[in-house]
């Protein structure tokens, strides 16, 4: 920044969960942060929870534009407008990017996503510390100036992002298949089985843990999804073919026999969700632990005590129930280090644990 | 039973999961239990460890065949012929109904399925509980007599399992949706996600919580899942196209800007998974509950001794991720009338929590 660490003024539009999170984080790390939302309701309350200072901008060295996807072009453009300065910088947060780098030839303007998310909604989901560790993708065009590029990505990296720089015609085909795509599977599976259950109630009592994880992700709001898969309707229908594709050939195999090709498939399915990073940035340095536990009040206390009184931290938790039963097997992820000194103790108190991998 | 209670005498053939947990089941409500298995390994430490009284059957009341799916029907005939009592019954535990049903003319056989798993395999997995609250497929037929179905249902009510009697055909048809075609689908998301990784190593970075949950099932043993797949191929390819025609619909909804269509399959997908029952018996009793927490050690230990201290526990666990952040929502399931209880102790030691349903 060629602006002193004193005078960094930030401006947000759009004060949901991100938005929100970016005026935390922003102020955070020094900046003075305004806000506005359409919704004078959250402006107010966003003012009286300090998540900004001020709703009115004030001559902003960055603006981050964090309404629905659907709104950022005509947002920016409108506010490009009406922008004097050139050094200004304006970003988006949106989860497609092809068609809103397309809208704007502004060389003030960089999109952006950043893959953070949170159970809660809106300004109640909001902190300050909610990008740390997360990726945020940038994705320059051939407008973007560098001084623009290492400017945004220097801020971003203050408030605790690892920024990657793809082609927004990348993200997108990224995305598609990696959130969107598995997105309309989840729910497609999930309407299937309803309407399969509204004939035979039982099969609610024969869906077990896969079932119920697949289908989570078609639990959340849907209200923000018809926006995104419109948006992004190319790279979706595209991998939702390339999908269709596979499923078809699984389905021909079963037909015609081929136990070989069905083995393969899911042998190298094993494979590589085996190797799927953790959420952890560096996930060679997890261990996977594997304890039994039944489920009386304590059981959970215990386990996690004995990790938090030898400062052991527990990356990642799950309960697998034995399908219905009265108990099931906690998964943990720890730092690898610390397996021995973790398994000794748990020993100790009588679990049995096997470490995974 | 007309045999009296001193003299129950099974024999368990497959010392498997599911052959071993169904052993230590019946010789902990005090039937005698011999079993056998073709891995003479395993026959010795199943005697060592005391799943089993001994290795030979001696005159039993009851057989229960647990090998896998592809071997039960000529297990079960060769045994069966071996055997001359009448009232011998005679069941199996594989996964796929409809081929052993058919199989199988003995009217001293009832198949079933146990809805019961864990993800420790073999003998090392077995325990005496792992039915309690399971819910325990029967297929009865024409050819079952009320006397065999009254016996086995109660002998498997009282170790612990939930007995629903559904047709084979009905049973195959509704584990292919609740179970067959969701391992197919997450191995054909891994897969492809693979394949786009190959090129793109950025995609597991943006690879969320969400495409974790459904390809995770596709980390199981792909070993015993050509069998099942198989042996229950017309079951699954109908699910398969069914839920392929709905893909369909959606794919053509994207391409022709149907947003109204697309809007009410993600609603009606929410709704339904929202209303899915948990794994306790009575989901209505539950609550669930959202804890902000961060990655620190003793965080969680904090949270589940909060619940161990006021006998409350936790039927359910799960830590989602700030997707890639530092920090996350514990997502937990309790009793629901110890909901106030809890959420004041949580307030109390400065976690902000909030009730979700």
């Amino acid at each position: 920044m060629t602006t002193s660490l004193s005078s960094r003024r930030a401006h947000v539009i759009g004060l949901g969960l991100i938005g929100s999170s970016v005026a935390l984080a922003l102020r955070a790390v020094g900046w003075t942060v305004t806000g506005a939302d359409l919704d004078t309701t959250i402006e107010r309350a966003a003012l009286e929870s300090r998540v900004i200072d001020a709703t009115q901008p004030r001559d902003p060295d960055l603006v981050v534009v964090a309404t629905p996807a659907r709104a950022v072009v005509e947002v920016v453009n409108a506010l490009l407008g009406s922008l004097e300065r050139s050094d200004v910088i304006v970003t988006d947060v949106a989860g497609v990017k092809g068609s809103i780098v397309d809208g704007v030839t502004d060389p003030r303007f960089l999109a952006g996503h950043p893959m953070a998310g949170s159970e809660l909604r809106g300004l109640a989901g909001a902190r300050a510390n909610l990008f740390e560790g997360c990726t945020w993708v940038l994705t320059p065009t051939a407008n973007t100036s560098p001084v623009t590029y290492g400017t945004l990505h220097g801020i971003l990296r203050e408030i605790g992002a690892n920024v990657v720089a793809i082609s927004a015609s990348d993200h997108d085909r990224l995305v598609a298949i990696a959130s969107h795509v598995p997105h309309l599977l989840a729910g497609s599976l999930m309407n299937e089985a309803s309407r399969v259950a509204e004939q035979d109630a039982v099969l609610l009592q024969l869906a077990a843990g896969g079932f119920r994880d697949m289908t989570r992700v078609a639990a959340g709001d849907p209200s923000i999804w018809p926006d995104i898969l419109f948006e992004n309707r190319l790279a979706v229908t595209q991998a939702l073919d390339d999908l269709e594709t596979r499923l078809h050939s699984l389905r021909d195999a079963l037909v015609n026999g081929d136990r070989e090709m069905v083995s393969s498939s899911l042998q190298s399915a094993a494979i590589a969700r085996r190797q799927l990073p953790g959420r952890a940035l560096n996930s060679e340095s997890l261990a996977y632990l594997r304890v039994k536990v039944s489920d009386q009040p304590g059981v959970l206390a215990s386990v996690t005590m004995a990790a938090s009184e030898l400062l052991v931290n527990i990356y990642d938790i799950e309960i697998a129930h034995g399908i219905e039963g009265a108990a099931g097997t906690l998964l943990l992820a720890i730092d690898a280090r610390q397996t021995d000194l973790f398994m000794e103790e748990l020993d100790r108190r009588g679990f049995q644990v096997v470490r995974e991998r």
